[in-house]
């Protein structure tokens, strides 16, 4: 009996269904998984058609997240947990999985500082932001999670997360995923995406990297692109906080979650 | 120790301070509570944004509801869960209490037909509407709600339920929270509204009725306008199901579930 965290994108018109008939065969096998989900996309989607253009911030050392003026968070938290979760828990109770929908905030599953000061550069100045909504999970209150597995049911787990001050903050699903794979001592956390893995040159697809040692996690984070490096710091951070393995792999395509566990994308331990 | 399910209103900029303080007081002392809300005017004013005038329906025998087409489906998920249901977390948080957000459609919590008809008069002649997405709650899975309960964390339940076709339906949420108390075999049903209970002459608050007996609640429904002819409903139909009580009660004063539990508001027994 194995425990899977399985983080699956947000994006809008996804088809879970692949993932979905996958996670059922792993229940009935008798594993413990936790699902982890984004709506990055669904975010954006929702943003415009309230009015409000996503805007994104770059940090001096090159990360990019968003912009989560207090009005975004609104559209953040209604995208993910108003429309990916409930598509989510659908999918999976089709396929007779006892889906439960939850997110960070609930009984303070995920927490960690707000950030007071996002640094960013703004049309190559560099400027300091106070009213954001971001920061990052540093801990994982597990008990939650584990009750609701003991009992049958599967966790299905949307941002936003419960900051310090008590605020809701947006926080990267891929880094909360691994923290909580790493807080479950998961034996394997996997980053569903829709490319085959890391690519040694994105975007051609034959460039996957198969597999990657610990040592070279390093060059890895840095040859990684946008989303991809959140991806490469959570598989880093899962395997600091014990778990076995992380498996960045392709979400498009059918069974994606067994072939992941039998090692197609890229396999980080 | 008793089983106390209380409605509270999700009404936009309503302070749930007052409640989440009375609902932490019960919990310490002992109670197993489970909170239930709805989303309605959240869903007007989100709706209004995304350029969509919300719309009603009034059936033949006069009750009303929302026109829930695909998208109103979408706007109401959002706000239920995106808006109302982390606020009411986080208050009850930000007072100790272990809260965790779920919905309806969580581990088919709640379930019921979707109405495949729905009768309506516009402009005063009949019409059959087929693509609704509304329906009633007729069955409550508590597994998920006793499991919760008994490991410490209080259950904080959104719309939308589950349709027996695997979609998601809009219901009314104070006959979802009755439909709770009825299969919880819960000791009190708290309505809380921004009257002080059932008014026999409308908006007079000093005309209060203080209590229904089961005898006159088929009378006390035909009296009621608006959304109370839901809240008598709901009433009724707990005590139905062998709630001993239900209390419909002002949610706008300071302690308003002590004071409702005291028998301030209309008492129905």
């Amino acid at each position: 009996m194995n425990t899977i965290v399985i983080k699956i994108g947000g994006a809008a018109g996804l088809d879970f269904a692949h993932a979905a008939a996958d996670i059922a065969e792993l229940i009935r096998a008798g594993n413990r998984v936790v699902v982890v989900h984004g709506g990055s996309d669904a975010t954006n989607d929702l943003s415009r058609r309230l009015g409000i253009e996503p805007t994104f911030l770059t940090s001096p050392s090159g990360h990019t997240s968003r912009r989560t003026d207090a009005k975004t968070l609104e559209v953040f938290q209604m995208a993910c947990r108003g429309l990916v979760n409930p598509r989510i828990v659908l999918a999976l109770q089709r396929v007779g999985v006892q889906a439960v929908g939850i997110s960070g905030l609930d009984a303070g599953l995920w927490t960690g500082p707000r950030k007071n000061a996002v640094r960013a550069i703004v049309e190559n100045r560099p400027v300091i932001i106070r009213d954001d909504y971001t920061g990052t999970v540093e801990k994982v209150n597990t008990r939650v999670l584990t009750t609701l597995i003991d009992a049958g049911f599967t966790p299905v787990i949307a941002p936003p997360a419960l900051a310090d001050d008590g605020t809701a903050i947006n926080i990267d699903a891929d880094r909360a995923a691994a923290q909580t794979a790493a807080a479950l001592r998961a034996d394997s956390l996997i980053l569903l995406t829709n490319v085959p893995g890391l690519l040694r040159a994105f975007p051609d697809e034959s460039s996957l990297i198969p597999e990657i040692a610990r040592a070279e996690l390093a060059a890895a984070e840095e040859l990684a692109q946008g989303r991809m490096k959140k991806k490469i710091m959570g598989a880093r951070e899962a395997l600091e906080g014990g778990v076995a393995r992380a498996i960045i792999a392709d979400g498009r395509v059918e069974r994606p979650i067994t072939r992941a566990l039998a090692g197609t994308g890229t396999v980080i331990r």
